[in-house]
């Protein structure tokens, strides 16, 4: 049912960072449920991870093992989340870094891993460091599309952006994979983002770009308003690439970053794109706040409300839905009657009513569209924020009326 | 699809309040849509009105009239918000109210008007005017049935409660009457409620008693967290029963306290479980909290969580679903190994995974049921607070994808 056509890009290899996948049978005998993320010695990481306190074991390891000795595979797992296991679940992934790390020559705290699937079960720890072999033989700098598809839960299709581009002289490659369909919203969701690049990346600088690029993206995208447990997006820099560090300074920065966020962006709608049910790709536009809050609680508001998300999916020019969201988003003192509603290039909502000009039939052709966006002009600041969600439709009552997460 | 029974109460007449009932054909021609709810010289009128800053003409109307001269009638209808309608709305509210005023004798600032239905169209004021005097005619104490058919609008059934109790020697009666079904949570939600009582209350009791029970009951519920425009919660006192006015230190005043907040907790709980789609009727407490607010934001995550709630609508004993939700709350340190979830007498979640006594078959009768209680004890505080809601279901989904509010 997703939103767009959804196809794979043709994966630039990144040097130093090679991919494998394994069939550890967790939930499905014979799925291909393990991918291995194997990084050259010398690389960097950096990353952002869910801020739901109930978090998941897979990310406590991580986070510490990240805060420790540089790292040297990630290690993710589909069809068991491994949250909501307590000590037990943090024993299991730890387990399963020590088993990899023996496997590979390497120390356990180099592993990191990601877990993602059903909560409160216990980890198959014998079925993971089984596939270990078999995930470890298949790395390959190709295996992109491979590993897309190998980390994936309810998407229904699998998400990948690579871009590749000349840095002062330098070809630089980038290459990402996310996953998430339900149970997504910052912070972050049940998502995956994993998105590498060749580049030479001072840490500071590295760690700032996964920050600054996962909240531009993966933090921005919602489709039901539940925040996951198990929530990580990581930026891998090889450094194979040749050519000298790029730090805070460096003027070629500006152009990698540009390029990251197209990668982060795209990755991150891609989720929303696939979001359970699916049927509109939303962008939520808020603009003229007076702070990044503002925007944000206004956005998200109107991203939440089930009634214009139904809306949505009735393909329901519904402004009063959105009026009313968008009054009820907590904001001190806002003037309704200054503010502007625009759907696309249609004026929906001017002066605290519906715009004079506005025609049903221009707000429907609009509605009609799979890909729509709301424009909030707050008229009142100059902070603006974008949000993307999708809509409320029945399959998603079918899919999460079924499905064990 | 309603949960529960659901048939209205034999209702006490309230002395000095008669309610009689209109067909303006707002929507649908021949359907009663007006209610015009006429008060006793000397009756006092108190309200909680929405929070929303997207605040419908009639709600403004009332408000500035409730803080001028005595109230003397109550003028609802059905099919037309008059709400995002701007000035010419305020117009339009105000012309109703004059009218009604020239008919009955009295000052048009004595008249409290309150809409609900469609938002963004203009009030019919013309079919409303013709009417008032049908309504006006119909005036009876024994139409609070017949009143609470009068204000429905997506309800699959009209809501009251009454009792009749003794205080002092004197009997007192309370009768209410309650609307909504989408839209739902507060503040306060598109529900409308006006209970009666023919107690004679001193005004800051009256409103004292009108602030604490509407925040208890009214401002407790929600069905799919969008808050509406046009909601409004009336306590109305004719003090036609005879006996002396209660005030703040009247020994009577705790049983009168008691009696007042049943009716309004079903008249509350009335709209959940009409709730569009509704097939569970659940009650959310939150336990041992640090504060009002942390024990709210807690139960309104949960309550607000679609994941949640679909797993409700499938009977899902989904706990993983539940802690996630209250991971997201937002509550500053909160120990997730510490807290305990309860579905009804079954222990689900303790020290920070799947209880160790608990049974998938334990779990899953009670969500069977069609009354569910979450118990959330956080068990950091001495706070509980408790709040009502519905499940997510097919038929939510179907009925606002359909009707244009």
């Amino acid at each position: 049912m997703a939103v767009g056509p959804g196809t794979l890009p043709t994966f630039f290899p990144v040097a130093g960072v090679r991919l494998g996948i394994g069939s550890a049978g967790i939930k499905k005998p014979g799925k291909k449920d393990l991918v291995v993320i194997e990084l050259a010695p010398g690389s960097r990481v950096a990353g952002i991870f869910t801020r739901n306190q109930f978090c998941a074991a897979p990310v406590h390891v991580t986070r510490n093992h990240l805060a420790g000795e540089a790292p040297r595979y990630l290690l993710i797992n589909t069809g068991n989340a491994n949250a909501g296991t307590g000590e037990q679940g943090m024993k299991d992934a730890l387990s399963c870094c020590q088993a990899l790390a023996d496997h590979a020559g390497v120390s356990a705290g180099s592993i990191l891993p990601f877990s993602t699937g059903v909560i409160g079960e216990p980890l198959p720890v014998g079925k993971i460091v089984s596939a270990l072999p078999q995930a470890l033989a298949d790395v390959s700098e190709s295996h992109w599309a491979e590993a897309a598809s190998g980390i994936m839960t309810t998407d229904t299709r699998p998400k990948g952006a690579s871009r590749q581009i000349d840095l002062d002289g330098q070809t630089i490659s980038i290459s990402g994979i996310s996953k998430g369909a339900g149970m997504i919203r910052p912070n972050m969701a049940t998502m995956l983002g994993f998105i590498a690049t060749d580049a030479n990346i001072a840490p500071d600088v590295l760690a700032s770009l996964s920050s600054e690029l996962g909240e531009a993206s993966f933090n921005r995208i919602t489709i039901d308003g539940d925040t996951s447990t198990n929530d990580a997006c990581m930026l891998i820099a090889s450094g194979q690439s040749g050519g000298p560090e790029i730090t805070a300074d460096s003027p070629s920065l500006p152009k990698l970053r540009e390029a990251l966020r197209e990668v982060f962006l795209e990755l991150a709608h891609a989720i929303v794109r696939d979001g359970e049910g699916a049927t509109k790709f939303v962008t939520i536009e808020v603009s003229r706040a007076t702070s990044v809050q503002e925007a944000l609680d206004v956005a998200y508001t109107v991203a939440h409300s089930p009634l214009v998300k139904t809306a949505l999916f009735a393909s329901d020019p519904n402004w009063g839905r959105i009026l009313a969201a968008v009054g009820r988003a907590g904001v001190d003192g806002l003037d309704l009657n200054a503010l502007e509603i625009w759907l696309g290039d249609v004026c929906l909502v001017r002066n605290g009513g519906r715009a004079a000009d506005y025609s049903e039939s221009r707000g429907q052709a609009v509605m009609d569209g799979e890909e729509i966006t709301i424009h909030i002009d707050l008229r009142r600041g100059d902070v603006s924020e974008r949000v993307w969600t999708c809509d409320f439709s029945h399959d998603y009552v079918t899919i999460n009326a079924e499905y064990r997460t």
